[in-house]
């Protein structure tokens, strides 16, 4: 089975100006299913001279170069005109995209900045962005494709499901790349690995990525399914790990939980201390959300605690605030003011100040309140102010998802 | 005064396989401060040839290249093979080499994968290694320098302060670069780059990057400031922008008004809907935020704006959770609630669905509560929930910092 060779380049002096670039993974995702992989990438800051020697170079060796960036309104942006000189074609105005944008943007003349995002290069095919002004652009030459996309990813990344995985797919035809992504809550990156080793030895032709977030995993499986390699790896995977998995491809842990609420109707509220409304954030996310989740608190303040939760000014005195005791009145008092079926608290020290040699930073309790009573925990984390949060708000969201019955 | 060129390889398959590449922003900051600025980084798969290519490329093109990664003891490492065929010289045995690793690991006879890790390309000054096996090299030809460092972070980053930064400086001798962010808000990115191309013009040496992101935009000026340019430049903007500029560097809106709310002695609460905690959220990443911030809302349900925060049942039926009235009412609740100083409000349709022709998605509702009275928004925002979600946030925490006096 032949596989694509593929190269990216990323354009934006940002990229090399201190901004990291968080897009060749999602690239070498989207491209591993049409059955590519990548090569080689390059970051050029916005010379024109640059962005189209690293064209020309990527066009002599890969099957498909994708150019992310640079196609907006303003001086910087410059893919057009390069990729132009590379390819020796003109730049011409394109009514079919001057029209898509007049109805988009509800205007009968565009303005100045507008018409410059009409501009494709000879014979290309324009690919329609729904969430910005400036159009993709797809040019084939001989057997090889130059595909042109907008840089913010919320624009070029539904344009792949659209339009590009079909157009990609028609014109080279390689066996697509199955990949399973498993997501995984509860459990580090290495006993994730550990656990998993011998499902990998098993299926060896397989290849196998993993990814550590704050308190979760994604161990993604892919490779060529014709023989149902990567079913046969990925059910073994599964069987390994069971109820640590929460989900599968853009499945969200709070989705999960979502779910779960939804199935057995039933509602939800939270009383957030430390994550200060991250973890009602992740919920909210989900579209629909408002069908379980009632509300929540940003409990910051003691007051707030025993005003809005009941939490007793007794509990707070004796134990604190960053205690097992006042998880339990934060959770409790949120099923009972929102009228909830189920709540979640969370209460403890994000950092960096504020830790003692009893209570230190990155510690965190945890209280569940549901019909059948309260559940409680706790967790020491380690590392910065917002990858604490970030992990105790994935950590209560998991848990959530397995207290609901 | 000349400024230097550099670019920076890195070489590996996970980084084009799903691991993040981190190092570029770290490169970047160290080599600015040494006079350079990067020109191109390529990433790179295990492969002798790709790596050759993108040195011999890079040699071609910029004064100092820095290849990171590929002088492990293992088969996929490659580095020192590619630079030697490139600058075809032999790899020799360094002794001197071998006597560090020897001291360092308390070795009297090597084991075989350390030897390999003593070839130095000829003509090569080593670097030391303090955390691991694989020592950097420097080699240069004519006015040029390539740089090999391991890849593991802590193997290469203090081989700078140790050995390479007085190593550039006496080769090259360049002006560090100055670089100043100016953060934006309540402006578009082209509104700010049309307010600001007088300065451009007027200081056309200086480099520019402007950077959008969801309500609120970057500009980032830089070059050599021996002569003031960047300076100049800089206070040009800051006069053009006024108080649309809510920060510098790394601030955050939400520590801006914090900033305020600190110096002015005062305390804050939210009341969100659409938002769903994100607001709250943002101004509690603020390490020390609770001085300031008492508490919120996160008001999902009418009844629990109506419980919570006091909206009138006859303004949800009459004008309907998402309206001015709504978002008075809300912030003004809020307010009297948590007894706050300043309350603010948010309440809109965040999508993908729920939208009417009357009030479509991405419409918010915007309230400010504050010692003389209440302030009331709306805005119209399109594209993702998320990315409405995330302009609705820093919308009101921009007009939140305008509005404490």
């Amino acid at each position: 089975m032949r596989q694509g060779k593929a190269e990216i380049i990323c354009t934006g002096s940002e990229l090399l100006g201190g901004k990291l670039n968080l897009y060749i993974p999602l690239f070498h995702e989207r491209l591993a299913r049409l059955g590519f992989s990548i090569e080689r990438e390059q970051s050029s800051g916005d010379s024109l001279e640059t962005i189209a020697d690293c064209v020309r170079g990527a066009l002599l060796r890969a099957d498909l170069v994708i150019v992310c960036g640079g196609l907006g309104p303003t001086f910087d942006d410059l893919t057009r005109q390069a990729a132009a000189r590379v390819l020796r074609r003109r730049l011409v105005h394109s009514k079919a995209c001057a029209r898509t944008l007049s109805l988009n943007y509800g205007l009968k003349k565009l303005p100045p900045n507008f018409r410059n995002q009409c501009l494709l290069i000879e014979g290309a095919v324009p690919v329609e962005n729904s969430n910005g002004t400036a159009c993709g652009q797809v040019i084939t030459r001989g057997a090889k494709m130059l595909v042109l996309l907008p840089g913010p990813r919320k624009e070029w990344e539904p344009m792949f499901p659209d339009f590009l995985d079909s157009r990609i797919n028609a014109f080279f035809g390689f066996a697509p790349v199955k990949q399973v992504r498993l997501r995984i809550a509860g459990m580090w990156e290495t006993e994730a690995e550990k656990l998993l080793r011998p499902a990998m030895r098993r299926f060896a032709l397989a290849s196998y990525t993993i990814l550590a977030g704050p308190g979760t995993v994604d161990f993604i499986i892919s490779g060529d399914d014709s023989r149902g390699l990567v079913t046969k790896a990925a059910n073994s995977c599964r069987r390994l790990l069971g109820g640590k998995i929460y989900g599968e491809g853009e499945d969200s842990l709070a989705a999960a939980a979502g779910n779960r609420l939804n199935a057995a109707g039933k509602t939800l509220s939270s009383a957030e201390s430390c994550t200060g409304g991250l973890a009602a954030e992740l919920i909210t996310e989900t579209p629909g959300s408002s069908a379980y989740f009632l509300g929540g608190a940003v409990a910051y303040s003691n007051a707030i605690k025993a005003a809005l939760l009941g939490v007793k000014a007794a509990t707070l005195r004796k134990h604190g605030a960053v205690s097992r005791e006042s998880a339990r009145e934060m959770a409790a008092g949120a099923r009972k003011f929102f009228k909830s079926d189920y709540a979640f608290s969370v209460t403890g020290i994000a950092g960096p100040d504020g830790g003692t040699a009893a209570k230190p930073v990155g510690l965190v309790y945890f209280g569940l309140a549901g019909p059948r009573g309260v559940r409680l925990f706790s967790r020491q984390f380690r590392g910065t102010r917002k990858f604490i949060r970030a992990c105790a708000a994935n950590f209560i969201l998991d848990e959530l998802r397995k207290f609901i019955e």
